[in-house]
């Protein structure tokens, strides 16, 4: 059974190099811009604080048997893809973790991206580190 | 433009009580049954870890511009819901982090569920907390 989500915006950056391998190693600045209409569902999210991104790894190829097992770039083994970030995966869903630096209107400022230039955003959610009872703080 | 996406598995959990609100407030155990040719796509990950678990919300309903603004049930007042973890949102994506308590072919049993029996479940990824630069570690 299929489920079928659309993009709530784009990511847009202007770094032209090779983008980083992972968000947690990424000083890269660009905007998620969503849909204008998307606007008044950005309320409460602050400067400064950082946030969770769905995205679709939309350049990935189809996943296959082959992809069961990779080595990731920084690794010296195969290891399941389901233990990895790869963007090759059964489902090409993304995650990336940045800060926001401004939001404008629809248009929320960013650092730490990991997505190229283009890609199709599908979730902004807050970013919830710990259990509550440690935290004391979530959304 | 969508993207459509299938199940590579569902959750399974006997809690017959109301679902914790959240699984940073959750000890509620259960089971992660992926399919089994997903079985492979699981090595690496080791008992004691955390790990992301992305999920459609399937038993929401549709979300209008009634949604944009939510309050939710630990707050007082109204927020966007993209700066919540509502499971009424422009895309019906849920992220839960679980801890691994056993892994057995292709069912990976956690503790920390919030998701109801039956839900289904898109993607598996290790829980990145941090920078590489402060954490040392990621994949």
């Amino acid at each position: 059974m299929g489920y079928t989500f659309k993009a709530i915006g784009t990511v847009r950056t202007d770094h032209q190099e090779a983008m980083p391998r992972h968000w947690s190693c990424s000083d890269v600045a660009g905007q998620i811009v969503l849909e204008a209409s998307y606007a008044r569902c950005l309320t409460g999210i602050a400067v400064g604080e950082r946030i969770i991104v769905l995205f679709v790894f939309d350049r990935s190829p189809p996943f296959t048997p082959d992809h069961e097992l990779q080595t990731p770039p920084h690794r010296e083994h195969r290891t399941g893809v389901l233990s990895t970030c790869s963007p090759v995966r059964p489902n090409p869903i993304g995650l990336s973790v940045v800060e926001v630096t401004a939001i404008d209107g629809a248009t929320v400022s960013v650092l730490g991206l990991d997505m190229l230039d283009g890609t199709p955003v599908l979730d902004i959610k807050p970013w919830v580190t710990g259990p509550a009872r440690d935290a004391g703080e979530q959304s």
